[in-house]
């Protein structure tokens, strides 16, 4: 595409994607990853050092060799917006090249009235508002972790948010004029995993997400596994014991959901404690802190949850074959007494030779973490579509350049 | 790459790989689902009928419009070698670019004998004897269909080979001097399924094979989905029903395997009818064919392992939102009897809105589904390397230049 001397958009996207998976890399790191000839590499780095989209952070010498530069992004050179729609609140977050959260904002959703987009708008305005006129030209994208449903045509269908087939896609990147991309939280939490958590040097990682629901995020070769319709990852609803008394919302008995998520722990809790236990105080991390305590019924109550989930998670470890498995959510207040009965079961589940080295952890990454993933999320999106590459390897905007149109619109 | 009015090897490759997943394709066509512009569609498509790696197979006028010209794979412009190295004879087979068998051979294996690697090697030669030096020319890459495990060194480990960490990669690219492609058989059979069968149309397919052993052949994103280790795919281990009596070889009890495969059908009938039932004279045929004559034990044995399979099947809907599942192996003798309860099964674990649309299947792709399979891995596979795409599109060599490689080592 390009003629001599001039650099390729392919090497440049090669180089920052590989930058995007693994930091800090000497030029011969990157030859040897991208697969690109050093000559390649080094007309590349020249342009990206140039414009600054990466920087030197240091050299490392080996006893006798030479001395070797490191590179690694510059986490100031490019920006994204990222939202959260999920749980009782709306998070919106400009996160930058590195992942680092610049500015945050979150606002609640007041429960039973539809958010409205006008609102998502500001909050979007709220964190962009801080940048100078050259910052903002280096917004690169927008990313979503949304919950329920979306369709072909982007639209979300949520109850938390009171959408029906909003046309959230469109609407976005018309009040953005950026690319935006959609992906379920289930998703976003592995995929911010896989940027900044536990699953960094992972193709193949699992995120169990224990909440209101169960669901499953699924990486394979690096990549979310999405389904026909967006709808991969439903584990809560696996029928692992059909015979159970335990009502599922969807209808059926005995769904891992109805055992295992915080709120049917707190509803198995109440029924066998008495009716002095009321359901509208309590939540899992109070379960957790009883057994602490020596509560037998909250001890058998999680660790029925526990079982339940170590069996569902032994079932997808056969079919996946993932070298991780992270949980998140409400487990992680009861990661002490949860996890040991987990990670027994599946040892007890799992056929030896597919459980060997596979990892079973928690989340690290906190409450921002469909934040980073739905960063990541627009990372991965920015280097695919060529006008965000440009932006982001290109000379920065300077400050006369004021008429953005991000600014324009918000 | 290319200087002016040259043709990109990408160009080849995405018009390649459109016409080998959908045939029959007017120059429109192949503009739109490349997203090539018309110029470089028309130069390709001329390097490519220049070859004779594609022909113009008709044309399409709709009233008042002009005629269109359609294109198609020229199926003798290329070979792949295919082999099936499962159940108790190793199969070979030439397929062409369209993926017919052009030859075929079939050799038995000695129970308990290893499978030596010149029987392969003359397998091979058998399949590619009766070509021309021409033919010879355009064999383009080898796909096998393994049973087993494989690691990262491409060293099978298989049972009914009498193989331990055996290194075919190496070997077979070695002795056929092409490149050399590996898939583990439930992912040939959805690849086959993909290319041949009823999954053409879909990018998110899972393949239930029933046999000795009861796997999931995985496809997302139009991928086969590999897991960390080649691994996934093991749904026959899911602890269906942990408190059965049915012990499965894993060492577990109540297995999908131990309850839905051919061999513990046989079993489950032999225990229930009788000392006078021989487990030896008996396959997963006669049972269904039992039943069909009134015999209660085999119906209510059939049925168990149909609702065993349904539920299974439910669960990996759930997790992976497929457009269609494939049942292949045993089953399809059975089809009008394990068909219906499977489905009504699915029905009624499933979620309605995972299951609406969802086609439940079975293959009709008949014995040469793992060999027809592994001529699709090789396909992907050649698009991928640069020598074979070259050796598709180039000239093909004439009958003096007869030293071919493959001949000379076979």
């Amino acid at each position: 595409m390009n003629g001599p001397r001039k650099v390729s958009e392919q090497w440049l996207r090669d180089i920052l994607q590989l930058l995007y998976r693994r930091r800090n890399l000497t030029r011969c790191d990157i030859a040897e990853l991208t697969g690109l000839n050093g000559g390649s590499v080094s007309r590349a780095l020249g342009r990206l050092l140039e414009y600054g989209t990466i920087l030197k952070v240091g050299c490392i010498q080996v006893s006798g060799g030479r001395k070797r530069e490191v590179f690694n992004l510059n986490g100031e050179a490019g920006f994204f917006i990222a939202l959260d729609l999920e749980g009782r609140s709306i998070r919106f977050a400009l996160c930058n090249l590195l992942g680092d959260i610049r500015y945050r904002w979150e606002q609640d959703l007041q429960y039973g009235e539809p958010l409205e987009f006008r609102a998502l708008c500001e909050g979007v305005g709220r964190i962009v508002g801080n940048l100078d006129a050259r910052q903002l030209s280096r917004v690169l994208a927008a990313g979503v972790s949304y919950p329920g449903l979306l369709d072909e045509e982007g639209r979300v269908t949520a109850v938390n948010l009171g959408w029906h087939k909003f046309p959230l896609a469109a609407e976005l990147r018309k009040a953005v004029n950026l690319p935006v991309f959609l992906e379920h939280d289930t998703r976003t939490c592995v995929l911010a995993e896989r940027w900044l958590g536990r699953a960094q040097r992972h193709e193949n990682a699992l995120f169990v997400i224990v909440e209101r629901g169960i669901g499953l995020g699924i990486l394979m070769d690096g990549r979310p596994v999405e389904g026909w319709r967006n709808k991969a990852g439903e584990i809560g609803h696996w029928a692992l014991d059909p015979k159970a008394p335990d009502q599922c919302g969807c209808g059926q008995r005995g769904c891992l959901e109805a055992i295992a998520s915080g709120p049917s722990m707190v509803r198995q809790y109440v029924e066998r404690a008495g009716p002095h236990e009321r359901a509208a105080n309590l939540r899992a991390a109070d379960i957790f802190e009883k057994a602490r305590r020596g509560d037998p019924i909250a001890a058998a109550v999680l660790e029925r949850a526990a079982r339940a989930l170590g069996l569902a998670v032994s079932n997808a470890v056969k079919l996946l074959n993932p070298q991780i498995v992270i949980f998140g959510g409400d487990i992680i207040a009861g990661e002490d007494l949860m996890m040991p009965l987990i990670k027994e079961e599946i040892r007890l589940r799992a056929l030896p030779d597919l459980l060997h080295g596979v990892e079973v952890t928690v989340s690290g990454l906190g409450l921002d973490i469909r934040l980073k993933g739905a960063a990541s999320l627009a990372f991965r999106g920015a280097l695919r579509e060529s006008s965000a590459l440009q932006k982001m390897c290109g000379p920065v905007l300077s400050s006369e350049a004021q008429a953005s149109p991000l600014v324009q619109t918000l």
